[in-house]
């Protein structure tokens, strides 16, 4: 069975397959998301992101079992960061979700954040775009929230649930101020700690100076591990979809996440064709060889490896 | 006084319009750094990174006030989240430095997360180039450890510190794996608490998996609020410089941070030319539109954007 087919048919593996030769920038992955296209647009995907130690896998799994429970189909693509000593991405809370990763109507892929050149964002669109072709009613992206890259990851989602814990020190406090504005929904996980009521307080108080948005997030104390108060995330999720699309929202939200989507592929394209550039001429080393014997500035190298660029792009059509 | 000669006059306010300038983009102020290429090599540069409260801000403090004492002239690099609320670059530890910032030989600069297209790292090493034309011997690059791209600005540096500390949680010695490869010494800050030698031989341990290198990064103990082993902390960064320029890996690192430079130099002007194709034919829009329709998909439309772009240029040639 090819894998088109296997796709339509709901075979996982042949998802799995597809997202590894997506990641890989092969032209046929590429070639059935373009054909599959207009299949997409159904699943509802929601970001869950924080600092590390929230408790974001515990509530996707817990946020997943309620939704398998109403009869839903539930895709996970968690981007973890990735260790060089091991190579690939840490499993670390993954492994946990073991016993959803048994159930067919869950799909978890994790990915690591070693992609450079601004791949990952691109390779979670398209992780997104196959469970959604795929046929999954609801997609987690789960990030952990520091880092502009993570938070352009997270910016995909329709409703961005952002999970604090009580008792992190000034600093991380100071790093969640950065990532606030992309909050829907806020969830103060660990709530039996001491503190789980200043720190929602506290997150109140910083929404206050968000005045130029109508929709308030809500902010709501959970224990993931004890299952208590995840109904009612669930709800606030469902709430947030609600208004969004309402208000119109939604609409200018898909756009912008569509440009995001687009000028990453772009770009990415552009520095393929350059490297590419590079395997054949190894123009690259040339000028930075140049640059070392400041025969050259690296301002100039990269105005040459433009006019190379687009020497090449011309031969080339 | 014109920009240039108030930067080979070490003027301060020259050398921090300059920066300003170069942070914008403007040309003016590209062409001052090529011309004054030839002037840089001369500056050491020093990373400085690790997770949220560990320290680092007192760290780079007590660094470079004895480099002030032994007659060095230093700059700092801060690079800082950025606050959607706030619009800029949070303060932070910043404040505690203003006594530095009184001291005509340092030269203390913060800059946001918040630029996107992947230009921060393109602003740090042009930063770093003005500050070493400027003529300090020194330059620290401060980053929080956490996220690719901080990652990748902290490869800029020529000996990096990687800065722990003692009883984080199991999540942020995961976090804290995915960098480990980029340190060439680790001090273990706070060691006044509990479980500071267990951090410093965790960090050992991870150090034994890699077998690849033949320098062994140093773990040191420090109280840097104390002073305690900050002079021992210097003479470690001393000895990488010289080890690295004994055993030849200097020239790979400088080449492969050029060619890093020289991609993000290029990658950047591509996308302003994109950005500037939109600005005339509101192409970007127009293609948005269309993958909303469903009339097209975000990879198609990015094929299109690129035959635009390749238009463009040779209208412009």
């Amino acid at each position: 069975m090819d894998i088109k087919s296997g796709l339509l048919k709901k075979d996982k593996r042949a998802a799995a397959r597809l997202i590894s030769m997506m990641e890989n920038g092969e032209t046929e992955a590429i070639n059935i998301i373009k054909e599959c296209y207009s299949m997409t647009g159904h699943a509802r995907i929601i970001g869950i992101t924080g600092p590390p130690g929230a408790g974001k896998s515990t509530i996707t799994d817990r946020l997943t079992k309620q939704l398998r429970k109403a009869g839903k189909q539930v895709g996970i693509v968690a981007v973890d960061p990735t260790s060089p000593f091991t190579g690939g991405a840490i499993l670390g809370d993954r492994v946990r979700m073991t016993d959803l990763s048994t159930d067919p109507g869950v799909f978890i892929r994790s990915m690591g954040t070693r992609g450079a050149l601004g791949g990952l964002s691109k390779a979670v669109h398209g992780t997104v775009r196959i469970l959604d072709i795929f046929g999954m009613d609801y997609i987690f992206v789960e990030t952990v929230g520091v880092g502009q890259s993570e938070i352009d990851i997270v910016r995909l989602a329709d409703t961005v649930v952002m999970v604090m814990v009580p008792g992190l020190g000034d600093d991380i406090q100071t790093i969640k101020a950065g990532i606030m504005e992309i909050g829907d929904v806020f969830a103060v996980n660990k709530s039996d700690r001491d503190g789980a009521e200043r720190t929602a307080a506290e997150i109140e108080a910083m929404l206050d100076f968000n005045r130029n948005d109508k929709y308030r997030p809500p902010v709501l104390n959970i224990i993931a591990k004890d299952d208590a108060g995840m109904e009612k995330l669930l709800e606030l999720i469902e709430n947030h979809w609600e208004y969004q699309n309402k208000s119109g929202g939604y609409i200018q939200k898909k756009a912008n996440r569509l440009k995001t989507e687009i000028m990453d592929i772009f770009r990415d394209e552009v520095m393929k064709t350059v490297y590419g550039l590079s395997e054949d001429t190894n123009i690259i080393d040339e000028l930075v060889q140049r640059v070392m014997d400041r025969q050259t500035d690296p301002y100039s190298a990269a105005d040459k490896l433009m006019n190379e660029f687009r020497k090449n792009r011309q031969h080339s059509h």
